[in-house]
């Protein structure tokens, strides 16, 4: 099956947004078994339009258009497809009073705009927008299929997720299912994985790297839901059998986002001493909501004179093995426990360039601090720029932590 | 005129990577007032590449093919456009000779695909790549312009800023320069940009918003070199005396570096006390190489216990007017100036949600403090969510600091 991806939107033309819209909705595809042979981006132009949907009948068997259904003049996307298929627009009953609701409810007067967000092409099917206004539908045309997506991705996002699939593949129930790991790298994961000969004709299983993590990707089809829904919670247990200690989500979370939670479920706290990533650390657990339970204090120590004075690390350590070494990666931890008491403490000290220093650029050494017979002390060696070093630190740090306090 | 994109590679369809490249080129192609009327990408595949091709010279006087350079064998644009040219490509002699000398100053092995990387089309014009190895080039046909570029965007982009303006306008010289704006909006910019009345037909002024910053760009075209220097340095002038307070570069550089060079100039330190932006704001600062000789301390106080123990912060003054008041913004910075003693020191105290507190979502305060008789404490109201607060937090602080710094 092979699919074309239409982005209507003159902000893509004129270069002031990323299309995050045709790459998600392509990697969604390829993880659904559809191909897809072409991405382009068009105007707010009824005419610009109707010429590639006219170009992507030749070829494609879905055909994908995404924004342009917004409340203003500009926005045509939807009265270009009922051209194209010669066919009439109508207000959709029941969306119309949703919306009258809406606007109700926060004061604001609705204009006569608004309305056509609610509107659809005679004889398409619904997607019902519950993370905004505007409506999707699919429409079927000469065997092939025309979506229409509203193009905000907080709207895009969660429709695609939500309508896709069942869309597509109509005699064809389809369960995808994510496991999130950490400690293993993508090969050896693979490796493991293809040595439990969990694939059949029903379920396809797939890595994918993010930085530290790997995401394990289980697609389940099949035309009987209940049989492939033992299917996937058959491999799903097989998976969590072989890589118990390293899945740490099912669900696609971030590291850090369950991190935060295990901390708070265990009533641990944890502070930070650091110098390579200057504040990152810090900055990525406080992004999660409800982490000023867990983080009370943290410290960046740039200069050695912060480290001696904010975490007590001796002057001789760093005269004898220098600010980047496990020595001082240790006292620093140790430092940030006497001075804070937090139940994990963790020190990073690396050289992140340009230039390189007493050390070179990608050496980090990282401690994570429980106790004093409970500590983990580890040298890294991370290639690439000041930015990529420094991410690398941030990923590898917020994976060994997860891991070490999923066996605490 | 009129411009069309085409993007290749398979790694755009299957959503593994986001289009930079046609946002960047669209960007600059707008600049130089031409009109992106269409982006497409397409796998490395001949004919989809010959097709779009096609599709592309009934509209556009220029195209832009894009990617599938390198040595591979799925790289073969620049086979698809010699066979829609029907022409014949050849090897460019200077272009090999270095590329045999590189390979000999790292010992390695060249292989024959990468001298296909060194190729160009019979009758084109060789566009030198300084960044890495595959030759850009451009081909007139039928009145039309069709320009091949790499796609890696370490190439792309700096290619595209040194070879588009001149191949586009090709009678015309060009100059573009931007001014950087802090502490005034962009629709105040604007303006006071218009009531200088500095554009003709020889100098185009626009201004362009990013965050707390505003970017004018002025470009300058026509026949005569020399005469249209002048109107751009004449036009420049005159913004910098419109703009002193104002202008904190010439160069597009971000606020952190110009704030760290800054300071460095000015023999300043710096420290933060961060609450709601919980490590941001040294990471940001840290992210410049060089920054360890400005920031030597730096705090991410989130508890009412950690602003007390770490900055003094009075237990009253928390319990009257809350963690979220100018007070506790005050005292905090007040707090770690007594701690570090470095020349600024600079607090934030906010509400980034996802659930108020004490206060609304988006109230914060900032205090940018130098000594007791000279400090900014400043209320800020920012909607939206706990991201986009913490990084408009982030983006006001340096922002506000850069601007008092100048005047320092």
């Amino acid at each position: 099956m092979k699919a074309e991806i239409i982005t209507v939107g003159t902000e893509l033309l004129i270069g002031s947004i990323l299309n995050t819209n045709a790459k998600f909705l392509s990697e969604r595809l390829i993880d659904l078994g559809v191909e897809v042979v072409r991405q382009v981006s068009v105007a707010d132009d009824m005419n610009a339009i109707i010429k590639e949907l006219n170009i992507s009948m030749n070829e494609a068997d879905l055909i994908f258009l995404c924004g342009g259904l917004g409340p203003t003049n500009d926005d045509l996307t939807r009265e270009a497809l009922a051209k194209f298929l010669n066919k009439k627009i109508y207000i959709d009953k029941d969306a119309k009073e949703k919306l009258v609701l809406r606007f109700e409810k926060i004061n604001k007067k609705m204009t006569d705009n608004n309305i056509k967000q609610v509107s659809l092409i005679d004889g398409s099917k619904k997607l019902d927008n519950n993370w905004g206004l505007a409506l999707g539908e699919v429409n079927d045309y000469n065997g092939k299929k025309i979506f229409l997506f509203p193009g905000p991705p907080k709207e895009f996002e969660p429709m695609v997720d939500a309508y896709l699939a069942q869309n597509i593949h109509e005699n064809q129930k389809i369960i995808v299912r994510s496991l999130n790991v950490i400690g293993l790298g993508e090969s050896l994961t693979e490796d493991r994985i293809r040595k439990l000969n969990l694939e059949n004709k029903y379920i396809s299983i797939n890595t994918f790297a993010h930085f530290t993590q790997t995401e394990i990707k289980l697609i389940a089809k099949g035309e009987d839901y209940e049989y492939i829904s033992n299917v996937m919670s058959n491999s799903i247990e097989k998976l969590y059998d072989e890589f118990k200690d390293h899945i740490y989500s099912d669900n696609n979370q971030s590291v850090e986002e369950v991190l935060v939670k295990r901390l708070r479920d265990k009533n641990l706290t944890i502070s930070f001493a650091e110098s390579i990533t200057g504040g990152l650390l810090a900055a990525s657990i406080t992004d999660v909501a409800g982490s000023s339970k867990i983080l009370s204090s943290s410290y960046v120590t740039y200069s050695n004179n912060s480290k001696i004075k904010n975490l007590g690390v001796k002057k001789e350590t760093l005269d004898k093995y220098g600010a980047i070494s496990e020595q001082t990666a240790l006292e620093m931890a140790r430092g940030l426990k006497n001075k804070t008491n937090s139940s994990v403490c963790v020190s990073t000290t690396g050289e992140a360039g340009p230039e390189p220093s007493e050390t070179d650029i990608g050496n980090v050494y990282i401690c994570i601090y429980f106790s004093e017979d409970n500590y983990q002390l580890k040298h890294f060696y991370f290639p690439g720029n000041r930015e990529r070093v420094r991410n690398r630190t941030v990923s590898q740090v917020l994976s060994n932590l997860l891991y070490l306090i999923n066996k605490e």
